[in-house]
């Protein structure tokens, strides 16, 4: 490892979401190659061999064998920064073992979202939810957490729109990818010439992720958004891209204009310097039928911030009612990217402990 | 042709609707073997030769050519009844001249669904719109159209739940399978690994039609029906059959039970003798994963009426929103066979001009 | 059960297979409604909870429990005839057991396909081989196998040209579908925009199973086919139906009326009663695309051979190279179907011990 | 345009092989930022209106619009190298028009691939048929031609075994992608849930243009390649990427070892400095399901000459067989991308008139 890049690990490397932590790790500034961990069927593995993306795994890890490590290994190996791709139910025990052990933990999994001193955090959009981790007992590390692949989407191209329409409401149903279920997921049967109404617990969570995110906090105390939050979950035959028909029910009635320039305008991180934050966050198009899985699924500039951007859409105006879609990556902005981009906004507030700046 | 069945002819019958029309149509009880018409692309050849639908084309038509023939030869032929499945915009002119020569017209085709003396009918929702064409000259045909492959599933779920829930708003997205937009429609390249969140049109039809079918007849008037609703049009990789994610916003709050036992008690035609018409016209289906398209297409029964019924499921009532997944077949209930079941109520009520019990 | 149909059971009821098999048996003239036999996972519940195929259960099943039950339970309690849809490898010991215990065998599993005295059967083709089994002891069933799914079209596709064409090579490359592999089988992002051109000892089995079906029998031993069999095996993103691209690479040269004629007149079962057998179970098709899996899949008359009858396309006859495409439903010739007839045939044949006019 | 680099133009650029050409053209050292041509149809709009790739459009020539130019504007343009994307029927007479003013012809059409004077070039192949076009008249371009997209990997991945096998025949299945039918092309209803065994004239096309591109050139005459090649084309639902079934019967039978040696040591361009060259243009792989289309499309290194790259896997050798699966990108190798390889290697040879070390 680099002397002053900042040694990590990823928690569940061989499934989907853990694949593409092992993709934006690969050559990150801040983070150094990760430890690639896994359980006792992919263990001694090299990644290559697991590999299910279409694109080949990054040189730099492909060759790397997956290992299997306790959390005090890992404390004990330096590693200061581990991502979590552990299926949820798993996730839990491991999470709080590593941040008692003083390493910070940035998961994807469910586990925790809910707990009252974990950040369920976008940037973008509830930055200050950070500091729910911030009085930690000296030598635990943070933990936080990234939201729900379709909360994510929604809550980056609602955050402008709340406080300019003032919501009643808001409607959502999704048409989410087949990599939203991970490897190997959805039987290739069950979707073909198909689409299936249901994903477990994924209506329940968007709701409740989205109201938390959106909500306000006060000292350490959120208060979710209270708006209604009406969600409808569907699972269709693409491979990535999470795609949702969106409608707020408006409380104001500003032109149309005001609204487009919000959803433009909006960037709130544009004075950090966070390596995978996407600038802008919303990128708003204009064609009759866009967003599109297919063709937007990787926005996000500069390069390394593929996949961050959410793309907005088809934005029609009828006051009280907004629609829009609204299509973001499952697996990167809903997935290992928010994470990486959460331990980037930890890392810039010196949240990170034993490092630059960080609590030691 | 038969000395007892109506003579009939299908406008458009080498495209994806026309074809099922010739499906129902080729061994009908009252109906006799259609004339089968075409344009200049596709006359002269047989229909064997332009068939698209997966299933093979039916014995009594395969050989049958498609003939050009103008409105006057179809009369002179003593042809009473014809099904358009003409592309909007052609349609019109042609189905206007057909009733003044005293053809009656069955029309998927959208260019006269909103004319005032024009029933926009689904049997089972508004029958009695049918008397919008009441009073026609005498040698005139009616003129009754079936609405958006789309609002034909809408209207149907919606029916029973109207008057016990009182919508406040509808909310509806749809998945809307490829076959919707006929053949060859779809470029395989735009919708491989992709959802298209646009389709010309039809959000606006969805809810222009929905609030007519839905609506309140005074004599020759209809009121529309005044709630709201919103729509969101998509298109999937599905081959047949339209879902939609519909929410209801309800003034009214009854139990659940009541609400399932509406829909699941709904036949308004049960008394009726309508061979194409679907008992019960909504199927409830209680699995956590239905309907879906694949598996609900060809809901119906008895046999001739597969693909009428639509089927409704994942029923969530947590007041004042209900939510469902409503599932339809869109070239059956939403095209060929929604007017071969108006034709069918026509000639029940006797308005079918020259014919057994009609107006001659 | 009635009086006078066989008792029968499905062993792995469950699977994609399984399933096939309940509906070809659901309201079969001969066989009685089968037992339903599972594994510890499925075991007690009722099949339309496991049911995977696109149509409904059939209504004589759908309600019926899947059971456990031992080879002894099953004979204890009158089974004289068993479909087995077990996986290869578990299927071997209980089919042994089975049989030892007098009840015959129809099997769709690798495992006794090769074994000496097991006719590895298509009726259509080596009817003869059904001898293998003939001198049991007493009290013993016989077992009979079908072939792979690919052999089995292919087979059947060549058996009227064997003896025409006399071949020095044949070349096969597949095409298969996605039920080829059960269910869960092929996870959707494995396949989705791709195709796999690997489907583990498929290709040994379609070279070692055809020459043995194209084999000849002297007494109780088959000669295998001469001629090497080069394949290619590879999985596309279709629900049903295994397509293949055959070569044969011929020594005699008949005018291509003569192979034309000798697929169309091929049909060695017309004169027995089978009431699975399709006529023809050739369909020869001259359209220039054709045969196409979505299309040609349910090939085969009277309705309940659908599914049963192979189609061959695209003849390209340039000495000493035959071409065509060979299209058949592997879930139905190649599966359930092809067993259902073998035990149609061998009932024919006065082999089902216990029953009308079996060896008792 | 840039004054060291050579002014090109595209012919056909709003279709999907002249997308890939704008593509690889938006950023060449050699060739300038081409004038993008189109019918009257497409005419006046801008790239990225008519964009049907997945990927963006190029920054540098989205906002292009697309031109209408005779043969003598583009020749009195000043352009010189002109990159033809026309369907076959319309491209011949626009070329021949074309290389009569002096402008160089780099041609993805079928309409002069056989032509005598004409080089139908895979620079790793056959380079020294370029000399075919070697004496033409003073002041005229050259006209070279890239082969259909199937016949391009397939003579790739077998030149360097030609020598080594000396094939008797060699036998060849398709499983090509709808973007070889370009945009609209393929129906989606034609191809969801099917395979379509059937491709206007690719059958012959593979085996005349293989058999031409193998054969040997003396002087300006080529014999063609004298074994067989036995062709059977299927489109599948795949999006890019042409996978082929090979055999070859061999007449020699050399270690395995060698085969595989001969496929990865293969480089006959290493010495030359081709921009759009991939190094190595055989990719050898031994996993047990490769070469697939989702993961192997865009092989080829560097990062220029992605999608260049043929891969051959699954090796198996049996001889007198040797069976192996091969892909390669059909829009990038077999079609604009071997046309640009075909355009640098005609620059590096002086062959491109008016032009740095070209003939004047």
């Amino acid at each position: 490892m680099s002397e002053d890049r900042i040694p990590t690990a990823i928690l569940g490397a061989p499934g989907y979401i853990g694949q593409h932590f092992a993709r934006l790790l690969a050559d990150h500034p801040s983070f150094d190659l990760p430890i690639l961990l896994a359980g006792e069927r992919s263990g001694g593995r090299r990644l290559e061999e697991v590999w299910q993306l279409a694109d080949a795994p990054p040189a730099e890890l492909a060759h790397a064998r997956l290992e299997r490590r306790t959390a005090a290994g890992l404390a004990r190996a330096g590693v200061r920064v581990t991502f979590s791709a552990l299926p949820s139910g798993t996730a839990g025990p491991i999470e709080t073992e590593l941040v008692r052990r003083g390493v910070s933990v940035f998961s994807n999994a469910a586990d925790h979202r809910m707990d009252a001193a974990v950040p369920l955090l976008v940037p973008e959009v509830n930055a200050d939810h950070l500091r729910l981790a911030g009085r930690r007992a000296p030598g635990r590390g943070p933990l936080v957490t990234n939201p729900n692949c379709s909360a994510a989407g929604l809550v980056l191209a609602l955050s402008p729109l709340v406080p300019l329409l003032r919501p009643r409401a808001i409607h959502v149903s999704t048409y989410q990818s087949l990599s939203g279920a991970g490897y190997p997921g959805v039987p290739s049967l069950a979707i073909t010439d198909n689409v299936v109404p249901f994903i477990a617990s994924e209506e329940e969570k968007i709701e409740r992720e989205s109201a938390r995110i959106l909500g306000t906090r006060s000292g350490r105390r959120i208060a979710p958004a209270r708006f209604p939050l009406v969600a409808h979950c569907a699972r269709v035959a693409t491979r990535e891209g999470h795609l949702e028909a969106v409608t707020v029910e408006a409380e104001q009635s500003p032109p149309l204009r005001e609204i487009e320039d919000a959803l433009r305008g909006f960037d709130p991180l544009a004075w950090r310097n966070l390596p995978t934050a996407p600038h802008p966050p919303i990128e708003l198009r204009h064609e009759s039928d866009r967003p599109q899985p297919l063709r937007d699924r990787w926005a996000g500039r500069p390069a390394r911030a593929r996949g961050m951007a959410v793309t907005v859409g088809r934005l029609r105006w009828a006051p009280p009612y907004l629609r829009m879609f609204v299509l973001s990556h499952n697996a990167v902005r809903g997935g290992a990217g928010g994470s990486v981009l959460n331990a980037e906004l930890a890392l810039d507030e010196g949240m990170i402990p034993g490092e630059r700046g960080g609590r030691r």
